[in-house]
């Protein structure tokens, strides 16, 4: 069996122990408090962990791009939401033919959108669609539960929508403020007489929250990796770090200062408010400066440790977006390689 | 003839005439200032555009990666300078190959590098290397003229490698420190007797500097297409950056906040020092904020405009990391769409 030794680098490794005891307890923690799970599979882009997390209990999962939907609808995902304003004939017509053949539901946030949905989808086979509510994430979204019902009731006028429920992507921090918003949403609409049969929220920082009204769904995405970010919000130990990316040191210049050959194409310019751009396992040492190929790791004194030719692992900031970045990535447990595997669903831009 | 109405978005604009007038303009100040160009292709990692710059007149093209390497040599570039170290048996393996069918040239800036060269070429087809200079840069490179001397006194030891002169990527606005650095190294090299057949520096910010000894080479990548950063620099204006971003105002959440369907997957995080993750072309907006598959341009008073389902054009901040999320580019002139050209080099990580 190889090992991760007699890998090129850079490679992004993927511990898949690791993967499947994050996916588990994840899995447990929402069916312990009654919410449905409904992982974004952004952060691993893979058919194959995508479907892993439906055999645990995930009721179907979250994609950002009509390209992923459309690449895990090919392997076989039945249920598939799509939390974004789809826009154009080109992708609605994309849209009309997903729809098709899974179970399918998208958002909206604004009268132009339900417009062309409705011009889009006819009662034979209807879309659903639910209201992206702005709940203090500063993104997209209605910005008062008022604006929901108006939308709601744009969407019961045309024959081809199915109202689905509220979204929103809550702040960082402000999961109560936000499920305070989406509880005065959701009485807005009681009192109107319309049922909201589902409320979907949620991130992977906020994943070990207790359920709380009025969400009945999660959406978190990195826990199935966890990554230096998530570490620093108390989501996940570095243990449970399941993605690292393989490097090589290049060059040892100074005492305190050594070169791998990983820089912002393999481990991207995120920063997500930290110091350094990922962490070397194992170490105190952040990658602290990055250009495209090259980052550069301080050494706190002269040393003549790591050498060049070494190999690091480093703990990138954000994992999703490494995912991005390779066209493949090896499963490993331990420090046996197991398989390369394309990341089906990279690059799909729309 | 399509035009860029028709195209789907996020999709990534190449003005083609722009492109043409910066390759012909790059290369006159060459030829008019004496010195060799040798454009790094990272930024495009397009083959035909690779040719383009050989045929104007450049002496050869750079590389960052082995892979890179080897999709320009397919595609018959001829004279390749790979300025890294590469280490490993598997990457030795391939340079040797490439060494075979290319004029290559390589960097190195240690003596473990050069030992792997030295135990991997052989007399009958030797491998060119430079020795990588850190003249202020802070990355890789030799941190004296002393050292360099003494690495290439060890290459001059190895049947299998050619001593191919210096090569340094100096520090943006340290370009005359830099060339300091690299004329006492040569002066040491001459008291040695040992004849320095090239040094190679430079990068875009630095490119309309006069010619200036001991630089004999030039390696700008970024002036094919220039970007916000280079315009910030002076090396270019508005008018010549020929790369954009053309996306779609997916959402109009209050009256001065506008969101887009590009975020870091398409844009990057890279702020290189900037306010803001790109520039709206036409106008002075930029993307404040970024997510994934969402930027947030905020709007200085309330606004109607943009409308959702509107399009506009994002010059990013650097260009370069543009072309490694792309699968494919979309060539334009003026407003027609003349081809979408699949990123031949994109991805290539090792």
């Amino acid at each position: 069996m190889p090992t991760i030794a007699d890998l090129d680098t850079p490679a992004v490794l993927i511990d898949i122990d690791r993967v499947e005891a994050n996916l588990q307890r994840a899995q447990a923690h929402a069916t312990e408090q009654g919410y449905a799970l409904r992982p974004h599979i952004k952060t691993h882009k893979l058919p194959r962990f995508a479907q892993r997390q439906v055999e645990l209990g995930a009721v179907g999962i979250t994609v950002q791009k009509l390209g992923e939907a459309e690449v895990m609808a090919d392997a076989g995902l039945a249920d598939i939401f799509l939390p974004y304003n789809i826009l154009g004939a080109r992708k609605l017509a994309r849209l009309k033919a997903l729809n098709e053949r899974v179970t399918l539901s998208v958002t909206a946030d604004s009268p132009d959108t339900l417009f062309g949905y409705a011009a889009t989808f006819t009662a034979g086979k209807p879309l659903t669609v639910l209201i992206e509510c702005d709940s203090g994430g500063g993104r997209c979204g209605v910005q008062t539960p008022a604006q929901a019902l108006a939308l709601a009731r744009q969407i019961a006028l045309a024959p081809g929508l199915r109202f689905g429920g509220l979204m929103t992507y809550p702040p960082l921090h402000g999961v109560e403020k936000s499920n305070a918003w989406l509880s005065e949403a959701v009485a807005l609409f009681e009192q109107a007489g319309i049922a909201v049969p589902r409320v979907s929220s949620g991130n992977s920082p906020d994943m070990w929250a207790p359920a709380a009204a009025p969400v009945t769904e999660r959406r978190p995405g990195t826990y199935i990796y966890y990554d230096r970010f998530q570490v620093k919000e108390r989501a996940a130990g570095l243990d449970d770090c399941a993605l690292s990316v393989l490097v090589t040191v290049v060059s040892r210049p100074t005492a305190t200062r050594a070169v791998i050959d990983a820089g912002s194409k393999s481990l991207t310019s995120d920063l997500l408010g930290m110091e350094g751009f990922g962490l070397v396992m194992g170490t105190d040492l952040t990658v602290k400066g990055l250009s495209e190929e090259h980052g550069v790791i301080e050494l706190p004194v002269a040393s003549d440790w790591p050498r060049v030719g070494e190999r690091l692992r480093i703990i990138p900031n954000h994992a999703c977006v490494i995912s991005n970045l390779f066209d493949s990535v090896t499963l490993i447990s331990g420090d046996e390689v197991r398989e390369v595997v394309p990341v089906a669903a990279r690059g799909r831009v729309d």
